[in-house]
């Protein structure tokens, strides 16, 4: 039966050990160490405020760990439906050995204290490792952080961009920048420089990608050093905090064109995730203010595509609609690669419809299956999970069935998407 | 088996008592009277002239209403395809007891007369809403409605205000609102006041909604007053039917602005129901002439959301393009709220792609399934029975076998979408 | 059991007799004469380049057919999973009498040699039209084309207009006009002189179509000759190869315009292929430079499809967002028909969805379900098989299992899509 299929296709994908190629986890504490670590995830403060909870309750620093969980876990009620409770339930049975099918007033100080009792082993975070099959995550880091301190075989640094793109008109920005590199920024030409600083300074350390996200209506062209001298020598003159639109989108055009030059030279993939305007809900909770605007095209991207050809482009997409003109141009352009299910198109069927879309017209070598996006490393498990199981089911139909394929082929074929695309994409 | 769950569920979610939350019902006349009345519904009479039929033929006023049925009973071969055309077969056979599987020249007369023989029933009106298991039915009041004359429990009043954000400059549009509200309006100020009028109005008939269409390229911003009398004079001292097109747009913007904050004062959700392109197809048969432009972004009401978080905003998306939208934006901002699958997203692949994508992402208590838009009583049951199948087969799906969920906790969503949040949301 | 369902309704489907209603076959070398010719299809040279091998190697003059062969054959792991591959497989089964589960070192060169076997065979044209179960199929004609030496009833003319709307600021184009009219043309009045010669000309050797492709922002608007005049007789004075923009786009929209007045005259149905950038990739292999902005709607027609009611307009859309205002545009307007999946849109995910939503809103005599694009005929019969099966499931799942037609009225409702409404849209 098609069923029996699909969880043999699971299993086999269940057993491979991955590496997550884009998190958001802190090296030096990368686990959880009480559930209102996993409650604040920004995923379920924003459902509970969402709901009703105010920010005021969802972001009081009176509240203890303990008296912050439970806020959250007696307010599920609402979102039960959500495929982020699913996570949080298949975390808790996975990795807390809790298996009530839902956490209610009865049971939620069980399932809290179950939790704490993992979170206080003392190899917890090897062993929450292990038990999502995990051999290295991706790191997001500040481009000045100083990348000392942990393992950078299993924490793979990745040099994120977006404030020297969009924030370079911020003094404090300014200030880093200058002390990262080490260079007294005044210029174009000293700016680059300290800019190439960073890259050295990553690559030294281990560092596998650049990245950014970008909102939709970004549209980079080529900018001439000598356009461009005049917006970076008065943003550096003044305390500019209100640099004229116009000039501040030359400069973003300008940095993000120079970082590109920066991943050629220095062989790094530079990881692009289209779509996201910041802060359209000011009033929201902690990293739950942003959305889109799902009118956005690839093309605005075709002059940097033609003019870095040996650079690859991981690209996320935030918006379902751009899924398609991913697909056609990771199918045209050898640089452009399909990579994960970013954020609002991270729910079950969503990724159906991509995936599908990408494993039947994208070569099988240039597509990334999945990455967590996770503040913490409990949330591989679940979130890993929810797409190998669409994966299975997907490979079962479209090539199983459909297409007459072995599966000992159809696993590979996950297998590749899973992992070893990872490995050859960014050179881990 | 599946399929045995499907049925289950749906005979579950069948025997709910339901509230359609949106209709075009004329409460003093609200079932046919004939089968004329019912294929006169523009979802029929569209079809028949894109297949063939001139408008001549189907508007033509020489024709007795069984001479009209007629004409379209015999022209329904090149659209027994459609959704609208199953809707016709099942109102036939649960209503009119006509068990036909197609209609035609031999068997048209048959259903007309079945039907007419229920049209005639003394209490056929009561019967219908029995046989669709309703409750209570919103409407489309116009704004200068006397609301008086029919019962409003059964027949819930709600203030549509196209008219008012959109032909203002009417010269009969503005007749009807200085005496509707009894104001002589002629600036901002006697403008408001005479809004206030209405929602008193209409608050004071037990109305639970104030609704609009909005086109897509609407993006409505707050006007200042100052900014916006010089064009409120200007209609109203000359007789402008052809005002500028800026001065027309700020006007929409401020009395659209001005309808939120009534919303507010009044406690009245606004019901939004985006996308949509007015008479593009002149030549089209009567409320066969709209269409739409899918690139529109809910990012366009980010102000509006922002600045009244007191009222709930039921929001309909013309283009299943913007259904995605509509998730991450009610699972953001507490006072968005899905609504339904609008006109040329109302059929069923189409619903089940958006149903599903909101089910998994909208907290539960955010979304309201199904209106019927209908213009007649009799729809309710087909429209309703297609919407409750794609939900007994998503929850069976996504839910039962996806997740394991209990039967019974599937049939509590279903119940919640359907009329819970009705409820809840409108107050009712 | 529903896949034997699948089963029977695929036979019924694939024993019909097609006419394939737009295709690049060329009628004076319809077949293939190596398998280099079915692997030097954009569809592999541009999959091959997006993999890794470079245009040197793809188009490198020096190679013999059957080194060329080799160089792709020994290419396809890459892009074993992708739709284009299984259409190569289909076709070395079918066709060719191949039946390895894929291509490697091992069997490749049996495969070229067990095709040739084919080409080689003295009627082989007309042995896979027979395969494929193909009576006529439309071509792409250049406006220039003599139209002779080949039979009109297999291979059916078809008026390709791209370069008279987009190219008349090239010399050669020009001159091509005046060649191919007889006419001097040298303002507005010639020049619609000229275009009435092509009609006359093609529809005096059986033509069906007149065909275009169209970039996304083109926005079609009837311009008056008077204002064009000036453009015209520039063009024609000068040597303009680089017309103005606004002066390039005011002459598009005319010679359309114009084009769609002469399908009025000679009762021409008029194919639009919407939405395709040109040459998005120059450094890309031959044909595989083509992308898109998903960003386009129908709405830019609408003073086209209301001032033509008499034209018949079948339209592709390049992107599957833009299908839904394809439905509705259907749905409304007499004059549209929907024609195809198209390209980018052609993978077997896409075109399930996208057929799902037509096959239940849109009238079924207004739906053509498919063309095979294709250069070579050979094509055919993996593409339609593609296309059947997906029509089959379909027609399975909504309409004998939802609605509880009978598989004869499903069959029929396929036949009509496939082959009926080919007849009746283009009058062949």
């Amino acid at each position: 039966m098609s069923q029996e299929l699909v969880y043999r296709l699971m299993a086999e994908l269940d057993a491979l050990r991955l590496i997550d190629p884009h998190t958001h986890i802190d090296p030096r504490s990368p686990s959880a160490t009480t559930l209102s670590d996993i409650l604040g995830y920004h995923y379920y403060t924003e459902l509970a405020h969402s709901t009703g909870l105010s920010r005021g309750q969802i972001e009081d620093p009176q509240l203890s760990p303990k008296e912050r969980a439970e806020r959250f876990l007696l307010h599920l009620d609402p979102i039960n439906n959500t495929a982020q409770y699913a996570w949080l339930l298949e975390m808790a049975r996975e990795l807390f050995d809790f298996h009530a099918p839902r956490i209610d007033r009865f049971n939620w100080e069980a399932l809290y204290d179950a939790a704490q009792a993992r979170f206080d082993r003392p190899h917890w975070e090897t062993e929450v490792l292990d038990a999502s099959g995990l051999d290295a995550v991706f790191l997001t880091n500040d481009f000045d952080d100083p990348l000392t301190g942990f393992d950078t075989n299993r924490y793979v640094p990745c040099l994120r961009t977006d404030d020297l793109v969009f924030h370079l008109n911020r003094r404090t920005v300014r200030e880093r920048l200058d002390r990262a590199s080490g260079i007294d920024v005044h210029d174009v030409k000293t700016l680059r420089s300290a800019l190439g600083e960073l890259f050295q300074h990553f690559v030294k350390h281990g560092a596998k990608a650049c990245a950014i996200s970008l909102p939709p209506d970004f549209a980079p062209v080529a900018m001439r050093a000598g356009d461009i001298n005049t917006v970076v020598r008065d943003i550096y003159g003044g305390s500019y905090d209100d640099l004229p639109h116009e000039s501040s989108r030359q400069l973003s055009y300008f940095v993000f064109w120079t970082l590109a030059e920066f991943c050629a030279e220095f062989a790094l993939p530079f990881d692009l995730m289209i779509g996201v305007h910041r802060n359209v809900y000011p009033q929201g909770v902690h990293q739950g203010r942003d959305l889109y605007d799902s009118r956005v095209s690839l093309y605005q991207y075709r002059e940097l595509f033609n003019a870095f050809p040996q650079v690859r482009f991981p690209i996320s997409v935030l918006a379902s609609v751009t899924n398609q003109e991913l697909v056609s141009y990771a199918w045209i352009f050898p640089n452009v690669i399909a990579h994960g299910h970013w954020w609002y198109s991270n729910t079950p069927s969503i990724i159906r419809r991509d995936l599908v879309a990408r494993l039947e017209a994208i070569p099988r070598t240039k597509q990334i299956g999945y990455y967590s996006d996770m503040y913490k490393l409990e949330f591989a498990l679940p979130k890993f999970r929810m797409f190998k199981r669409i994966l299975a089911a997907s490979l079962a139909d479209e090539f199983v069935i459909a297409r007459g394929w072995s599966e000992e082929d159809a696993v590979e074929l996950g297998r590749q998407v899973l992992r070893g695309n990872v490995e050859t994409v960014f050179g881990v």
